[in-house]
């Protein structure tokens, strides 16, 4: 057996245990009765403790180096990386950060799930003080495990989520956007105020509106033969390769709530299943980033679902579902779902003003994590940018403010850019793909039953196929010609929100 | 830490893999789709095997050592005891001859698939051959492992099943059902020849039976922020306190055929989440053994759900489910359940019939195991034994005759007993209950809801909290004065079905 092969098998032991913790997250989530919930947690924090023993025994770092320095070709080469990386991450941290990373994470959550609906800054402060330094610390371990990769503590940080996405163009993408989003969001709402967009009242029925979403997820390719649909509280997708779980949510009163959150799943769940069977149990054969993940999901949720295009057909399958919809046509359908407006919560926001709750999240993380303010200084840095990316006061308000979100109570810094880093790169793939299959908004409006396959097709040969083969910048750049460009997702807008084209 | 504490700590790393294969298991059967069968087997395989690598480390059986010469109360010793029972199951048979039985067991299993449908004994026996001669090395290699235990190979083998059961007391429990039962079968059949007993036709609207299948789980105390009741082709119960799953089918034409099963399940499922909590990471806090099991699932579907009394109170649950039967009294829909009649079918059978079909299987693969008959010879065996115990004649029907049931097929031998001793206690323990809970039948008849609680608690104090801490002979000595004893079944049966009293 060759070094390779021993890691090889080591890392299939490693996705056995992902594949235990997956579906046991799935049950967790989806089907478990509130009581086994204790017992559930205990069961996955010591598959997660198995999965950590396995991946650091002493031999693993060994057979890294030896198989670092006998690899010949590319492929290996990769494989051994993406190796070299997951093992990195699991030693990068002393075991007592890591230890005290999980216990003021858990404290600073624990507390926040009152301290939100209380409004309660000054109680939340206490508790996250101490994740802040923490996750400081954990910086400084990941910089100094790779001494020559980060400029910034907050650059490290990002590079554990979107993966392969080099800091400097990550920080020039939110530079751009914060110059140019905010004047386009401006006009983008004048336009509105002369053509005013209202909702389709409800209520939709619960049982038509689960027929639709199925009928929605069979359309985009969704083999239910190798996957679920179920409900949960909030939309998610897991699962892979042959056993693809997604979850969606109906609400009464937005018949399109639920069937947008469909397509967004069904593009996570397409490029996992789309992934190379022949490296499934290898971290070469994973996903790439986060940011790509996003990507794939917005696409099939904003450029795909969402397009003029989609929706002249699929309003048929409406009226089937809701025949009082069928006063209104494909057009009125699609521009129902198109109101843009400033709001407080990000998860709400439209498509417009989406990346502005994410940029401000973007500067306020990178600046408490490269010390340039600290935590008791979030509320203040918040209202500012709010004011000045949405024009909204929230002085005050932190229940809809700076607590609004649990991804900083156990220190996740630098995970939110992927979200917007996923809306760039699906908005220049979408543009790739206008160039590539110049035909298929034209095919797809007539009805042309092959355009979602040859949709896939494309991003199956330029993303899901490659996995993690390559990084993040160099998928795109062979995919589209060029690095993330947020040129891409800023013209989509402007011919959506403006043009209404598209 | 104590040498005790060492060992507590490595079985509850087992059991939390156990939760894992557990829940893992169950979505196999109830939610996953079809493409997941791979993924899912290999990951199960692998959690299986990092289990017997975490239980047979070396220092596991230094621990054991130490720990037998140094725990003082019996309760500890009960925790040694058992802990000792794991380990030597799983350090017990050699490598090769666990891989060999794997290999010849699924052989066997993947022809049966079809050999049963087609069949075709000849194929079939040919896979059988080394099936039964591996199981005979597995059975020396117990007895080899406990030297002075077993009598014989299928005491070996039975007692893995049958745990804390002598295997004196099993034989002489299936002699005395081999002299007795069939002469009251034929007084029975006597009776109902006079007598006559007709099913209620349906068809049974499958909506009203999932709503009345939880009128019942309630009713029988089930909860559902606790468990879950599916369906699946089988049914079935699995999980653990806080998350307890069974599952039913439901068949059209037959009401009863998924409230038995209900019934039954939630029997199973009562012991588990009745199992004490504190020891619930360790062997001495799981359930005794498969026939204590089943006879807590029998209590409940025989002894609880089919009693007279019972069917009182449920008749307008089924009434207010289905008017139409309306026109049967509590009396007619009890007496409607109580056919009686030879059958080729184990799964079908009757509660009469059902503990010859066991007895038949019993005689075979005892004698196939001590080496009284070979492979080649279970067919006439087979005939014979149906001929004398049922009055059948099967010559030439392998399909609904000896190839019926997957049991063999991987070389569970000594499992069957577990069936019927399960029976014959469930009849003592009701005995027991009789004579502790004089009125309990009284008051059920007049709707007294305290009663089902009183007899979960009867249950719970002298079956479900005791665990293993003693061995199944003791437990049925000290809930009810004696060891397993048919007389209490054949008393039974005969109250029923002879006098429908009960």
């Amino acid at each position: 057996m060759t070094v390779l092969e021993q890691l090889a098998e080591r890392f299939a032991r490693i996705a056995k245990l992902d594949h235990a913790m997956t579906y046991l997250g799935w049950d967790q989530m989806v089907m478990m009765p509130p009581a086994g919930s204790v017992g559930r947690s205990e069961a996955i924090a010591e598959l997660a403790s198995l999965r950590h023993e396995v991946l650091t025994a002493p031999e693993v770092g060994d057979w890294l180096a030896l198989a670092e320095s006998s690899v010949s070709t590319p492929l290996d080469r990769a494989r051994v990386q993406e190796m070299q990386r997951e093992h990195r991450e699991a030693t990068a941290l002393p075991a007592d950060l890591v230890r005290a990373r999980i216990t003021v994470g858990s404290a600073c959550e624990q507390g926040w799930r009152q301290q939100r609906p209380d409004n309660d800054w000054a109680g939340f402060v206490e508790n996250f003080k101490p994740v802040v330094s923490i996750a400081r610390e954990v910086a400084d371990a990941y910089r100094a495990a790779e001494p020559d990769s980060y400029a910034t503590r907050y650059d490290a940080l990002m590079a554990q989520h979107c993966n392969g996405d080099k800091p400097e163009t990550v920080n020039a993408v939110f530079a751009e956007l914060a110059e140019r989003l905010p004047p386009l969001l401006a006009r983008v709402m004048e336009h509105q105020k002369g053509n005013p967009i209202s909702m389709i009242a409800g209520p939709f029925a619960r049982e038509q509106q689960v027929d639709l979403g199925r009928h929605l997820a069979l359309r985009l390719g969704f083999d239910f033969d190798s996957g679920r649909l179920d409900t949960s509280l909030h939309p998610f997708s897991t699962g892979s390769r042959g056993d693809l779980r997604i979850t969606t949510r109906y609400v009464d009163e937005d018949l399109f709530d639920s069937l947008q959150a469909t397509a967004h799943e069904i593009g996570h769940a397409s490029y996992e299943g789309g992934l190379p069977e022949r490296w499934a149990n290898e971290p070469v054969g994973a996903s790439r980033s986060m940011s790509v993940h996003e990507s794939q999901s917005l696409f099939f949720e904003k450029h795909l679902f969402l397009s003029r295009a989609f929706q002249v057909g699929f309003a048929t399958a409406i009226h089937d579902s809701f025949p009082p919809l069928e006063g209104y046509d494909s057009q009125q359908l699609w521009r129902s779902q198109l109101g843009v407006g400033p709001s407080r919560i990000r998860v709400e926001a439209d498509e417009v003003t989406y990346p502005l709750h994410v940029l401000l999240r973007y500067e306020i993380e990178r600046d408490l994590m490269n010390a340039a303010i600290e935590a008791s200084d979030v509320p203040e840095a918040w209202d500012a940018s709010m004011q000045r990316l949405l024009g909204i006061d929230t002085r005050g308000d932190f229940t809809n403010g700076c607590l609004q979100d649990i991804h900083w109570t156990d220190g996740a810094f630098g995970y939110f850019p992927s979200y917007t880093l996923g809306a760039v790169n699906a908005a220049q793939l979408a543009a790739s793909i206008d160039r590539d299959l110049p035909d298929w908004r034209a095919n797809l409006g007539r009805g042309d039953c092959d355009v979602i396959p040859e949709l896939r097709d494309w991003l199956g040969r330029h993303i899901w196929s490659r996995a993690s083969t390559v990084d993040a910048d160099t998928l795109m750049r062979e995919a589209t010609g060029a690095s993330a460009d947020p040129a891409h997702l800023l013209q989509h807008l402007e011919r959506r929100y403006i043009d209404e084209s598209v």
